[in-house]
């Protein structure tokens, strides 16, 4: 749309449209945008770019675009439909306190939020540290060597754990797993479907009087502690029993409780996961959570997630990366043993620096506290003749109520607190930080037992139970526990590190975009943040009300017939979409459907939850266009007729291009007796343009943390909803406490899901995650994102999305080629520019030109990724022209500096290219020994004088990490040894 | 209290106790900090340091301290008992919307708000941006072409204009002030006091029928545009009038009016004032927003307040400074003309983000919409017979009822809509930038009339009203329109800056300390920053219980009998408290009692605010250890028997000591008649510890913006209540609607405010700003530092805030002497550090020492003040051991450095202290001619290669700014030419 096409407006009406605020360019800029594209208009664009079969032929019948100052107000309506309550239901999910300091400097902090996930760690120090310090509390509090940098919630890191097991496990290699029934019911619910997706023995059964006699091998034991009963149980003789028998044990542990109880490594245990979302996380009615695993050494290689570790720069500097990395399902495809792709980082980041804040001290503080509130209770309920179910506890008192459970639930609730409802004959009392001594008198009296002493007593844990070791003894657990030293660390960090609140990033196929303030203000309202997600229905009638009318917004953009919100990650979606392709076949008696049908060109994570949903993976090759082979499709469809189970493609294609034939793709699986999968990654080019559930597809699943604006995070969270057509509708994810009698029902009536042993049998409804709605928490981002925008907004959005990627492509093409492009010559919503030639010509790798953008200011775009050897650069709507001529006369700059080594003027070794990026310390370094000049270096562009990025570390050894791996923090002395050699004298004064 | 003495407090009770987070140093540090003073305890400092004839013999009788938590819940029920409705009263103050991404990124940004005044310029280039983009908006839309960066508030603008207009008009020096009688209500309730105050002859009169004969010269005419019955008025020919009269003219004028109003600059309007609250700043009930001042050529040197210019650095790169710094009131002292000291930087900066954000067309689309709102319901009220007062109107409405405004506001505030009862024949209606059509049509529907339509028309002006000159035409105002480039622009602006979330601020005298995340999150809440200050009493319930509590509780701390939170800087507290002893001495018949005695040492403004009392100014010497010159102090009272007023002191001194004579000093002055002022800006020392109001003072004011964690926002708001003994209490400042038909009260009940004619004759209750209770938006900052604290955590906080001055003045003595002490060698809360014989020896300067702690990542202390040559520290208690100790380091490497110059092995002119601070630019270049090399200027200290600062510009020439005043945005071109000649190769492709 030219300038002159806006629309009119009334009197005055403009000033708030939140769409000019949200899409980059404006006025004049289209002018300059289209001429150079060589198009009329937007419309002429759009027209041009997407095949006319696909097109959408109608604007999204959405409600109107509010203002920012509305859609506050509407959600303030909704959230004021929540009430929190004081949920002592526990389960995984406890009340905590989020430090102020912590909220305002890290979760509420555009540095923070709108990174990326560290792949370039150069400019990732500052979060690297942060997640090696998650990674470092959990080593510390689980006593186990190695910890992930976070995993997606905890009922799928059980899940993640039992496979892991199984696969890591040889001598019991895919044995049976045996599972403890004291394990919380959301993991209990979760783990069947996904062990018989993969074919894995699974069987739960109560382990507390030792191991089963059975023939099979057994590969590993899950246990949990405390359980859902609220049991700490001595499990040193199970699991010296299981070891005995070759089996490997995963401790499910609470990292609160391990300030004060045995650590699972301690115990002997082989691996230990967990949520971390106690420490300093909202309840976020269900997640975000950072969950976590931790495993013994050997196991490191095996365990899934991502792990930072710690390796060296250039100049022999400590520096932090992700390690590992050839472990990860990007890199191991149809070969991966997991796909979780996104992390927690930034709910990670919040449990670490909730850790270092506290220090150990103040984290038994409060775990005594929460133990004391707990035990307080139970000595007041036994006194009134109330029998408990256990023992020994943490936090978790469950009494043996007959027929009584469901009065003294409706009396604790008219006091305001919500109990967990076991069964009809017992009710659980779970503390937490925010437990009150009048909380637990008011809890005692709904049971008929006098209010206890509000004066907390030591704990008095057996000694068999309670902890002797030492944790969190590194100095980041002490050393920034005054809010002004919080304060300073949060912000040091952050200054290391390049986010979107300084910088375009332009990654391909990960839509870096806007994430408007006020999208991000409603999350951490306590009506909203506050909300239990076992919580009775009444209390989250907000929650339902927004999740429902995301999910039908969707499912209007998407065009398919449901969307459900639950996978907490694209991975999740994918393998969600995929166990609905894989149970309706076997629902309609075709098992031997499991051949996934995957493009080369596809994303790593397509195979990976191909393989945990039980497809095995042929892969279609690619044409000389960069289209789908049509003639390797036929022929893999002969190949295996009748077994086609489905065909993942991604569309517009990770190409960056709208391929002509994807309708007639589409058809011939169809044909075949496949179903279609559409990866929505790519769905930011096409949101009111073309609707995957119209075109073919039968299933797709989006990323909310690409298209629909909630921030990446820093590597998470991210969220990811699967869409479906009609005939799939029944095998959605559904909710995880379907059938169990502590479901919360609307007006207290009776469990009305669908019964628990049908939808087993068919795998209707089987959880991918712990909660309903998954990472409830963020979802109000993207209802305010679409809320804002109304159909015409976001159809604009993806329009402009269109008009710059093909601005930058036609800019750049002559210095880089475009590799592929659409029938017009135009691209998608990203183009791939290819270096082969060029680095062949001068030796210069496109990692060589990814770390000489730091020093332009720049996140590098994505790396040989589909395609070796080239960089794809997706702009997104949200940046204007100015930015986008700052990236092209950066990367002309650098094709210049390219062009040097490529006619021999310098070698590739000696090029300011290959010795990026450079620090301040190496360029104001005394000795300067460099063919080029500091200010070439330092400076190639006149602006960079005053404001300038200095990476804080050179180029970083990556093999050197791998060979030698260190995945905790290092101790202060390794980064003075680094730097002593140069210190001046008056330091030793 | 070593750490040994902490409290044993119950279990898990510690975890949330906040002064651990406030109070910097923790645990073991105690013992190193004090050992090294050589005390044996907190307690054993306090008692050697405070003379026992001052201490405060029994604890604060304040509530328990809260925890962070708690203090929110107890904010939330304050809150909730305010309702703002739709207040539609006008007056100065209106309905607006922050942009969320200004919010978050700017008001709700520590980089933004613990930034201090930018005294030190190279590290506050970001916010001198801003401040001049202030201004750059204020000239464009008054047409003025210089304009301040920011005064307090309206009304006390108004006053500076009436005394601006007095001095500066050299034809007609002291003449008659002429005010139009259509001023808001406030303003021309507090203009009189201020008036008579200094003698000046002041008139309120109806000027719109020209200007009336009189006599005597008229100084000054002061109209406003639109008036208080919303009139808008054709002025040109009463300006040219008053200029053939010789009479200077201001314009009070609404900035967002101007947009479409003549400007009055072009009009011929020598000056302008006005507030900028409507541009994005909330409401606050009251304040804090920035006032600003535009003055016509000739004019700026006369003009009060800071102003923002242009000069370069040594690179010759532009750069922002304070221009014409020697206008000030703390450099003229007892010459100064105005006693404004702090601005309204942080709300002037949000104002100016506003106008950036949404440029001139934006402006004028909200100026349009509040039109065309106010026209609908013109026509719809004159439709239905109702009388408007006024024909020309831009956004207010005032309709005659006769005996029914009551009614009729009644009927509005059922609707929850709050009209402004000009009397009780005429009601007012204001439209603002959130009025709706729904708020018109109900509205209408109480007058009697029909809904209007809701279409907007374009303004219909008359031509002699209309604007027809540009405005906002700079880049600045063009160029960071969509959420990306703001965010990205104040990212930007906000890394050029040093500011508390990156170091101490070790400002002897300014207190930089904690502004914890937990003060700072209710003042955004809606229910406290929508509030209208002329709303219903039932509307601020909540705002009238913080307000008194919180006098109560700063009651309690000072020992007086009470508290007045208007005054809205340290400047107007002062004002305030020594009105307050003028008048009282009036009432007594000591009209003669006209000296106010202060010694040499004392704070600038206190003069000046003496002058601006009507008060005469003795200076009493300092006698050699620094305390007061007893002899001298004799000496001027005996020469003025029966004429002293009051002795101004700081306690403890400005040279950082507690004087034990201080109660001999008061009793000689209470002996000889006058008053005791104790000034409080340095009550960080005292808290719990001594109270001015019972060892002699009689009037004190505080700094909220200082000891109660009020931030300093780079320059403001500042807050000054006044706090008095029982016989001054009658003499506190007032409402300023006290007596005024629309005053608002409880119930509706009649206005039982004391008649204003007594009040006026006694001086009883005469304002000193717009608004009852000052920047009541920001009270809750200070009330939830009381509340978090409690007595012993404000005691606690007082001692370490000693510990921690004399833990610096030990350390550094031997490098740096200590200038004073008290009898034992302690110092107070902040020690001088002699730099004389040093700058002797070298001839490095202390401004040297400062530029270069920019280099070492620090704010510079206080400069030559009050002892020139000498650098004041205050650490404050917030600072822990590990910062201390780095800023001691620094300090002594600094030492060294000058020792080196000293020693004659390197001239001044060569040093790396004169040639600080230095930038990458500088830095990196590819020459380097220095004496020293680039590390030794860049990282003297190790720690710094990784987190480094490097100032955005190099030292700035001052002078030269003053000698060539640029007070507006330098086009673009300005920097590019500084950086061009640098551009490498690539750039030119």
């Amino acid at each position: 749309m030219s300038s002159s096409e806006a629309p009119a407006r009334p009197v005055g009406q403009d000033a708030h449209a939140f769409v000019d605020r949200h899409i980059g360019p404006r006025g004049a800029e289209y002018e300059r945008l289209l001429s150079t594209v060589g198009v009329d208009s937007l419309a002429d664009l759009v027209d041009r770019a997407i095949p006319a079969s696909i097109r959408q032929d109608q604007e999204l019948e959405l409600p109107d675009a509010l203002t920012e100052a509305e859609v506050l107000a509407e959600l303030r309506k909704i959230a004021d439909q929540n009430d929190p309550g004081t949920p002592m239901i526990g389960q995984g999910f406890y009340g905590t306190i989020t430090p102020p300091a912590i909220a305002r400097n890290l979760l509420e902090s555009p540095a923070w939020y709108t990174a990326y996930t560290p792949y370039q760690p150069e400019i990732s120090q500052g979060r690297l540290e942060l997640l090696l310090t998650f990674q470092t509390m959990v080593q510390g509090l689980t006593g186990l060597p190695i910890a992930n940098a976070s995993l997606l919630d905890e009922a799928s890191a059980v899940a993640e754990a039992a496979l892991l097991m199984s696969r890591a496990n040889r001598k019991a290699k895919n044995g049976v797993i045996l599972v403890d029934q004291d394990l919380f019911p959301q993991s209990l619910a979760l783990l069947p479907g996904r062990a018989r997706a993969v074919g894995l023995d699974l069987r739960i059964l109560d382990l507390t009087e030792g191991l089963p006699e059975i023939d099979e091998p057994v590969a590993g034991v899950i246990l949990q502690q405390s359980g859902s009963s609220g049991r700490l149980h001595d499990w040193s003789g199970l699991i010296g029993a299981a070891h005995e028998r070759n089996a490997m044990v995963t401790v499910v542990a609470d990292l609160l409780a391990l300030t004060l109880v045995a650590a699972p490594g301690d115990l002997g245990a082989d691996i230990s996961v967990g949520t971390s979302q106690r420490f300093g996380v909202p309840l976020f009615a269900g997640g975000p959570h950072a969950a976590f695993m931790a495993v013994s050494e050997g196991l490191q290689r095996s365990m899934p997630g991502r792990l930072v570790g710690v390796s060296h720069d250039d100049a022999g500097r400590p520096a932090y990366r992700l390690a590992l990395q050839t472990r990860e399902q990007h890199i191991r495809r149809e070969k991966a043993t997991s796909n979780i792709c996104t992390a927690q980082a930034l709910l990670a980041e919040v449990a670490a620096c909730y850790a270092a804040y506290h220090g150990p001290e103040g984290l038994t503080a409060i775990a005594k506290r929460v133990h004391g509130h707990a035990v307080n209770l139970a000595a007041a309920l036994t006194e009134a003749g109330v029998e408990l179910v256990v023992e020994q506890f943490f936090d978790t008192v469950v009494a043996r109520v007959p027929g009584r459970a469901d009065d003294i639930l409706a009396a604790a609730a008219d006091r305001g607190i919500d109990l967990r409802r076991v069964d009809a004959d017992h009710v659980g009392v779970s503390t937490d930080e925010r437990t009150t001594a009048a909380d637990i008198a008011a809890v005692a009296e709904v049971f008929g037992a006098k209010a206890p002493s509000s004066e907390l007593r030591e704990p008095d844990l057996p000694e068999n139970l309670r902890r002797s070791s030492d944790f969190l003894t590194h100095e980041n657990f002490h050393a920034y526990r005054s809010e002004t030293r919080m304060m300073r660390w949060l912000r040091r960090l952050a200054d290391r590190d390049l986010a979107l609140d300084r910088t375009m990033i332009p990654l391909g196929s990960c839509t870096m975009k806007l994430n408007a303030a006020v999208e991000m203000a409603a999350i951490t309202w306590p009506e909203f943040a506050d909300v239990h997600p076992y919580s009775p229905a009444e209390r989250m009638q907000g929650w339902q009300y927004l999740v429902t009318d995301l999910e039908e917004r969707l499912a209007e953009i998407t065009g398919y017939a449901k969307v459900s919100v639950q996978p907490n990650a694209g991975s999740q979606g994918e393998l969600a979409g995929l166990l609905a392709i894989r149970r309706w076949h076997i629902s309609r008696g075709d098992e031997q459907r499991d051949i996934c049908l995957i493009p080369a060109s596809a994303h790593g994570t397509n195979a990976a939850s191909a393989v945990l949903a039980g497809l095995r993976v042929r892969v279609v090759k690619t044409a000389e266009n960069g289209t789908i082979d049509s003639a390797d499709l036929h022929k893999a469809i002969a190949e295996n007729e009748g077994r086609v189970a489905a065909i993942m493609i991604t569309y517009p294609s990770t190409h960056g291009v709208f391929e002509s034939e994807v309708r007639a793709v589409c058809d011939t699986v169809h044909a075949a007796g496949g179903q279609v999968y559409v990866d929505g990654a790519n769905l930011n080019a096409m949101v009111g343009l073309a609707r995957p559930g119209r075109f073919g597809g039968d299933v797709s699943h989006l990323n909310l943390h690409k298209t629909f604006c909630i921030p990446h995070g820093g590597g998470g969270p991210g969220v990811g909803p699967v869409a479906v057509a009609e005939h799939l509708v029944p095998f959605l994810p559904g909710d995880p406490l379907a059938g169990d009698p502590g479901r919360p029902t609307v007006g207290g009536s009776t469990n009305d899901a669908e019964p628990p042993k049908d939808a087993e049998s068919l795998g209707k409804g089987l959880p991918v995650t712990s909660t309903r709605w998954g990472s409830t928490g963020v979802l109000p981002i993207s209802w305010a994102y679409l809320a804002l925008m109304g159909a015409e907004g976001l159809t604009r959005a993806s329009s402009v999305a269109l008009l710059n990627a093909n601005y930058l492509a036609k800019r750049l093409n002559e210095h880089f080629p475009v590799l592929y492009t659409g029938e017009d010559g135009l691209v998608a919503h990203e183009c791939i520019l290819d270096f082969r030639k060029l680095t062949a010509r001068s030796g210069i790798a496109v990692a060589d030109v990814s770390k000489r953008l730091i020093d332009y200011g720049f996140h590098a775009p994505t790396e040989s990724f589909p395609v070796s050897g080239t960089l794809m650069v997706e702009p997104t709507e949200s940046e204007d022209l100015a930015e986008l001529d700052r990236f092209v006369d950066t990367m002309i700059a650098i094709r210049a500096e390219i062009e040097e080594v490529a006619q021999g003027k310098i070698t590739a070794e000696d090029s300011v290219l290959r010795n990026a990026p450079h620090t301040a310390a190496v360029l104001v370094a005394d000795e300067w020994d460099r063919t080029y000049s500091r200010e070439q270096a330092a400076f190639p562009l006149s602006a960079l004088r005053v404001d300038k990025y200095f990476p804080p570390v050179g180029r970083i050894d990556g093999a050197h990490g791998d060979r030698n791996l260190v995945c905790s923090c290092p101790p202060p002395e390794a980064f003075a040894d680094a730097t002593t050699t140069a210190t001046t004298a008056q330091e030793t004064e």
